[in-house]
């Protein structure tokens, strides 16, 4: 999917340091990298998504005439900058972890080669889309973790933090391992499939609950999912029990929807109730408030529902709802360069990270600088050069079949929703360690991150 | 700002229901209200905001040829399904709260009242925007209140949830109190005001540090904000004094930025550096995984901050990035209807919202049927008649001094952070209680509300 958006979607600051940049013939190769500072509390491992979207405006980044003419009239900005945004394109190489891959904090997700101007002027909104999903991807892939082998499905647009958010998050989610989602421009945009029941209002809409049910069920005869809770919930289950015995053979109940109350008792009378009615290929779903905590713990306690619909806290992450993402310039000019803000200090250079294995599983990553080869393999590939990709869009199969054998190779203490007391093992090569002294001793710094 | 949003941007559920609308010709007068059902556990009040793009989105509703085609493909529907979508238009009537206005659990902040399946299918959309907004001029508010005449600056939009949480995040909060947004497109297609400083990336690419400052300055020169900490803040302090004495009379440094370490010491002592070299008129600015809580402390512990750039936890409403807010069926073809789901009951019939004042002061609010008149103010006023508005959009400048002067008019012990023990009282009317039992007493329920 390509979603177009604005130039000017970018901090005003990025704006006023081109302007300088090209004073001053600032135009030289930099390289900037985005990771994530640190994990939050709550993560065990991150997922990387939204490279797509990510690619789609570099290539696509251009100003159009009406920012143009804001630019020149604002009187922020010196004569003739106006005209150089006009001509300004992204020109420059990506390298990026695929989507759906795992990664941890310091590990660089993606790297941008291209002159100053450029590489700067992309940041704010390479970090929106790149955050964003990358964000959501993370919280999903503990869903599926949480919920192994239950059809779960994304039902967060009405509260996600607007247009965009609703689809990203279900294109992220799907990445993940999610089976799909409610929003129906995420289905037809991009193909991910699209999933519904019936909402309450259809039900007070009728004075006679079961005729709602009939109505629903002839409008989607197929597979319908019938909502139980409007009123009382194992009333309606019996009103649904005794509609199959008459609706003749067009009508197939594939499932019921429980949205309130005590999900898991509620879950083991339902699936009595449609058993003893011979519905026992109806299957239980669940919504309301759900997250990965609720589905470990209704699973846990033996609840029978076979799928659940996850809505605000997927898509806003609601126990982390943003990480500590950043765009750092790592070289300029062929120098190394780097950042030595307290607490938020970063390591110089252009990076690789190395994955390495022990037993089938993840064992260590190793971060260096990109000529110096390590054993493992590289997690940072190369996707555009000059500005245009080098390959076709990946397909999004392909990035949950990614994203499934990296869940399936994670060590199993960071499989858990818990934090692992013993996180993973992310080692800063010798060769960086001593190119950041290097960048030190040039502007004669102090030494927060050696050692 | 218009947005533009594909009408597919809704739940799948809609359009079955659509479907068995259309079936059994259920196109009588449907009433939505939106409300939230509870505050988060840290606001004491919320702040209405997304009114314009809403009423926007129910102006400008209409299907695509590409989505009427998806809609024909996916063969989910009936045949003659998407020619009745094709017709859609949003032709109802819409009262608000004004944007801006401080409100409650409970109460409704929009209503429409449209034939059932206009008022059924904008549900999804209607709540991704209003929540959105809402969420994000509620939790601003409370920065205001915690940093009063100070200059808040929104810096979200790197870590907003996708393009659109940027733009509006920016928008409500400017509503809310804050002074603009670090957001170019935000000033560009509102005019909200812009601010920006200049990033760390900028004095990296630079050998020397106050090299990277001259150069900025005479990028900027008219109000140049200096940013202080990529390397050593006090230093850096003192190289912006010996710049200012050299640079002559065409540059003004505005401002400095700090943006890493303690906070409130180097504000200190960067004010004693700027005060001696005669930078009196230069303002210190913070910024750095700021909120209203870190803002509050700073001040109360003296720190000389002048402003604020606060990014993610305001575009995200970190420690509540979601509210439960909802769109629900009151009343159908002139019947009064309510869910009672356990723990999820709704009040029926159409509201209005009536408030209180005490010694100027907010003191509380009742909640009654529409034609119940009641003392105090009426908060729903009527925006949109026949799917058109009434009245010019508002402008930000109208909507900005009503959040102000209500949250003047807020209880001081409802102005504070920390939830109060004793929260805003809203009263539930006796004619509210009596329909609801009628509603129950006809439909069969349990008296889950009543009492």
């Amino acid at each position: 999917m390509s979603l177009s958006s604005p130039a000017l979607l970018t901090d005003l600051y990025q704006l006023t340091m081109l302007q300088a940049y090209f004073a001053h013939a600032m135009e030289q190769t930099a390289v900037f990298e985005l990771f994530v500072r640190k994990l939050p509390g709550a993560r065990n491992f991150l997922m990387a998504a939204g490279l797509e979207q990510a690619l789609d405006f570099l290539e696509g980044l251009r100003f159009s005439e009406e920012e143009l003419e804001w630019v020149e009239k604002s009187g922020r900005f010196s004569s003739g900058f106006a005209a150089r945004l006009a001509a300004l394109r992204f020109t420059g190489d990506v390298h990026a972890m695929p989507e759906g891959t795992v990664f941890f904090a310091n590990e660089p997700v993606l790297r941008v080669t291209a002159p100053m101007p450029e590489a700067q002027f992309v940041e704010s909104r390479l970090l929106n889309l790149v955050h964003f999903e990358t964000l959501v991807a993370s919280k999903a892939a503990r869903g599926v973790l949480a919920a192994p082998d239950r059809l779960l499905v994304d039902f967060g647009l009405r509260r996600a933090h607007g247009a965009e958010a609703g689809l990203l998050a279900a294109r992220a989610s799907y990445i993940a391992g999610y089976a799909g989602t409610a929003t129906a421009a995420a289905a037809q945009r991009m193909g991910i499939p699209v999933f519904g029941t019936m909402a309450h209002s259809f039900v007070q809409a009728h004075d006679d609950e079961a005729v709602a049910f009939r109505r629903f069920a002839e409008a989607h005869p197929r597979n319908t999912v019938l909502l139980l809770d409007t009123y009382d919930t194992e009333s309606a289950a019996r009103k649904v029990v005794a509609f199959a015995r008459d609706c003749g053979s067009g009508i197939r109940i594939g499932g019921v929807r429980l949205d309130s109350g005590d999900l898991a008792a509620l879950a083991r009378n339902v699936r009595r109730i449609l058993d003893k009615g011979g519905l026992r290929q109806t299957t239980v779903f669940a919504s309301g408030n759900l997250d990965e905590y609720r589905m470990r713990d209704l699973l846990a306690a033996g609840a029978p529902i076979d799928g659940f619909g996850v809505g605000s806290s997927l898509v806003t992450s609601a126990d982390a709802p943003f990480l500590d993402a950043v765009y750092k310039l790592q070289e300029y000019a062929g120098k190394p360069r780097r950042k030595r803000s307290a607490g938020k200090a970063t390591w110089p250079g252009r990076k690789q990270v190395y994955r390495n294995f022990r037993d089938g599983r993840f064992d260590h990553d190793v971060v260096t600088v990109e000529d110096d080869m390590q054993p493992g393999s590289p997690l940072l590939v190369p996707v555009m050069r000059d500005g245009r990709r080098l390959h076709a869009s990946e397909n999004l199969q392909t990035m949950r079949e990614r994203a499934a054998s990296q869940l399936a190779d994670l060590p199993e203490r960071l499989r858990v929703l818990e934090p692992a007391a013993d996180g993973y093992r992310v080692v800063i090569s010798p060769a960086l360690h001593e190119l950041a002294a290097q960048v030190d001793c040039v502007t004669g710094g102090n030494s927060a991150l050696r050692g």
